[in-house]
């Protein structure tokens, strides 16, 4: 079967994984109600195409902190990469530079930050949950420096793990072989045992991650590096506003793909409200569902300036590594494309509410 | 598999009792409209998040009456529980004392007060129907003062009783070896008695609950004791206005868990003009469809002091007595805890309106 | 298997009849939107229960036209009930009798008006549909006059019959056997054709009926009587308006049972804005999804005087004659003063909006 | 099993083609969200019935461009007709002349413009996309006036043409024996080269279409021809003042039956708009989604001038040619008339939004 669209990665990935290792990427928090949300969230929105407009020449070019991307488009952090293929992140990033698109490693990265970089041709940014253990933050902060990784995401919607009920059940653990070589084996030898009811990464969550950390921590963080600092888990205009305030340089609305709060607004439903209170003072990306090119044209014609992809990107390297990953993103920049010629908006700079209804 | 949320207490009980026992507690009446309302009520609130606030100190904490509760979480009033358990009651008290939480003991438990009381370690409240022979419901009132009860709850929803179809049809009636043991014999005999297309429950009801009683009677019930009164089954503003002006102490927002009025509104939709009218006078408490910890935090965002549980807390004493309610209760409080961790309110007196959306 | 809600007939009736008679008297016209939607209207309606109301004496007595009813409950007119029982009109007359209920007699009834009213002990009225045959009507008020019918009800919805599907593809004709008595035989001599593709009842309307006739009409049908005129079928304010202008008695706010226009405004949903132009001036009563006294109920607080149920009536005289006709009547009246009790509402004057949401 | 509706079409239809041209004509783009939008748009209208109208004498009967049509209903082009019934387009114009209807031809017609002109007792459009060949517009638009087609439809809603999933998955190309009959036979030949994972359609627009067009560029097709121009695919108030402001004779709303841009507001939706913003100064048709009297009643009512139905004619093509074509919008046009008398709207100048609820 041809891969036509972004959920036929998902059916063939399906079956190349063992049930716990796709629940773990598939599921989400409790019910699962913002997983579906996030996605509902996109089909509630209609368009409203113009005509007759010259849409011959259509451009999906943008840039982000400068770095320039073959359209608005990069892929989510998420962790141990090489659960899903022997390449892991490295595979990612390859992937992601031949399709001109970002890629945001995960702290929990399984190949290391240079062997990412060595690999990588775009943009790479590196997300941080933030340890007790300061200094692995600063290390890892000096290293992601040296290695030209262009911008930090710190993920602020998980003081503690969602509920997943499928790795509960499933006493879900991270492989043996796969590592967090990022960071001292020490500090992540907790997420390698399996105990029956129990999440592992939840375990190692509660035990590592500072859950006590505040706006006012965040100059810290930013006394280390002159990278630009990113917010991940943004969903209201009250700590939009805030985040701006506090010089944050660009914020993520994301409800973490729906693994979080249970119940969380949708990030497509809160995007609006996070960009009014912004203002244009940063960039406003979002994730949380997207799985079109059509629900990327919604995202941009609400304001925000890109979109991550978190499960598809996960599909797409387990089915065909790198050149999936470069596949699944062009797809999508194409899709998006095709989109704007349907619309009638040949210029990202078109895309406005005018075209949502 | 291990039990990792309420509803897995549910599969467990399902398994475990006789078709027509799981009829009476899972059932509601006729169309059972109202039991999926209650639910779906919950399901249709989306939660705003806040970040970046120090959450590594929260607490569940609160009290009723003056008497101290891990988590604003108790035990509704519920029949005959030694259908479902040896232990009946005396389990539940067991079980809810050891997780700090409330038990509304019913009046037609099958255990005495004293048993429970002297199992019990929280605090302990008994329930009525205002039956026909008040004297009936006096020697109940003081029994339950002497033996430490510390307040009194009348469900005024259940003038008669709700057209359970499945009761109907299964024609139930109470177990011979189960009482009412808080009664006179004779005055719950016939609820033993099984007849097709009848439920023993209602005909008993229609026999036994004093219909004509009406605001002006609650001064009998209050001259016959100190204790606080609790009014459960309201679901408008006007009578929880009446309920304040009449000195009521308290009141529980309720539709009998969708057993008694089908069609009633759902008991979250029915809260927030209860708490507008009671505006702080006396504790309003909710129950209806309460699963997680997400449907406690949206209960008393949107104001209520705490909740009652109902099908949980028989269906985790089925599974395992004591230890099954005390592992629901604390279950549900770390999941309240959980919540307020991801949406950034460690105390319960951050839980506001804010919150939801 | 015990009768403890309506639709306990419903699925014994079905058991007993033929396949395309069943599709005749439970089918719709068209997608059967409209069916669907009269039912829907009614369970999106929520009900506020008030509570500490004395409702041990409640009364469902009413009257009509001066006719004592034992519940605001009336048997909506259907054709040739002989299909469904031999006895068909009579049974059902001496079953509404039993039970205190209004019956509106078809005029396409399968006894004679005489026979019907000879078994019947409640109040009757005449359905007629506007034929071409002017003195064939002229001729049927007298003898109803006779018979001492107390109304006359006109069906105003179906100058042409609705595309019932169902009875096209069965190619649908009534049988031989059962004869529309009380009119000329030649007059119906072509309900009994069965044709493929085609309804007998559509084409013999389409012979028959006169679709000219307008409000100015309406004068030679009272000339012929001195009994009250009841318009069937109006759904909105502006025809209520008119027909209190051309001084009818009462209006029924009826789609047929979704059998004539499809897509039409559902009952249910109409009611409000009839009831408001009416003012009071006319009874108003509804028929269309009526399975429950819940339902009963919401159409009384939404203003009507009664309501007439018609597929029920048909499957309870299939399943049981005229005993089902009358227990099926005694069974809506009880849950409508059980749903009056639990709404704490023990008198139909205490019906209104209030109690809905 | 008799025909008693469009549906049965469908039916009978999809047993008689091969899957792949099954899903090509049935097929939407993406998701088919807006496939199945089209359709539930409709289904949310209800309709307010007026009563006692004389409703004896009906007319359907319309006009435009001075055509006399026996009622407002067209047929959308669609192409390759040969490929569903051996006589293709001949039959479709046949057929819709025989009924009274409008046929709208498309440029990729299988038969010649002068053969289905010959076999047309009705009025004939022609539709175009604009190819980058401007002389092989020309010169199609010589042939039609010469032909005696009455107007042209430039269809502006395909720049490019839309994702549609199962041609794609299917290799789509069309058979190797229907060609476009009336275009150059280089001009089309890429359309009937099958490749795996691609559409053969999808890839020939590509080529061929010209993606570069404005309102400007409008000024040449008109200087080509005496014959109206009607524009196909406007969905939004402002493109519809565009069109008039640029001389447009005719607007088609339409979103391309779903196979274009997924995810674009519903036909129906968007129709309201469209009228007020055209205010009368041209004509308004619409397609997407017409499969019942109902639905041509709903439009007509909310401003359109008449409807074009796209798919039904394709299924009564395959069932029975130009007599299942005649058939079908006979059917339609007395489903509208049977509709107009239920509503009590004897003529089509009474169809006003009074009607819609």
């Amino acid at each position: 079967m041809s891969i036509v669209c972004a959920d036929d990665y998902r059916s063939r990935a399906r079956g190349l994984l063992p049930a716990p290792l796709w629940d773990f990427i598939e599921g989400g928090s409790g019910d699962e109600l913002t997983v579906d949300a996030n996605r509902l969230a996109f089909d509630r929105i209609s368009l409203r195409p113009r005509v007759l407009v010259d849409v011959s020449e259509r451009s999906t070019a943008t840039s982000v902190f400068g770095a320039a991307l073959a359209s608005p488009i990069g892929i989510a952090p998420t962790a141990y990469q090489r659960m899903l293929h022997p390449e892991g992140e490295v595979a990612t990033a390859r992937g992601a530079g031949q399709a001109g698109g970002l890629f945001v490693v995960s702290i929990f990265a399984s190949r290391t930050l240079e062997e990412i970089a060595a690999a990588a041709t775009g943009p790479l940014w590196l997300q941080l949950y933030w340890l007790r253990q300061r200094s692995a933050l600063s290390r890892l902060v000096a290293r992601a420096e040296t290695a030209g990784y262009q911008a930090l995401v710190l993920t602020v919607d998980a003081p503690v793990i969602g509920k997943r009920l499928r790795d509960l059940r499933n006493g879900f653990a991270i492989d043996a072989g796969v590592r967090a070589v990022n960071l001292d084996d020490a500090l992540t030898e907790g997420k390698h045992i399996s105990t029956p009811g129990t999440s592992a990464i939840a375990t190692h969550a509660a035990a590592t991650f500072d859950t006590s950390i505040t706006w006012a921590d965040l100059s810290w963080l930013r006394s280390t590096t002159a990278l630009p600092l990113v917010l991940k888990g943004i969903l209201t205009a009250e700590d939009a506003e805030l985040a701006v305030a506090h010089g944050v340089d660009g914020i993520i609305v994301s409800n973490h793909g729906g693994r979080q709060l249970d119940g969380a607004i949708p990030a497509m439903r809160a995007l609006p409200e996070v960009v009014a209170a912004v203002a244009g003072r940063v960039p406003v990306l979002l994730d949380g569902g997207v799985r079109r090119g059509r629900d990327i044209l919604i995202a941009l014609a609400s304001g925000a300036d890109a979109v991550l992809i978190g499960r598809p990107a996960l599909w797409a390297l387990t089915v065909d590594g790198s050149d999936g990953v470069a596949h699944l993103l062009s797809m999508l920049t194409e899709e998006l494309s095709h989109t704007m010629a349907l619309t009638g908006r040949p210029k990202l700079a078109d895309l406005d509410p005018t075209v949502l209804a």
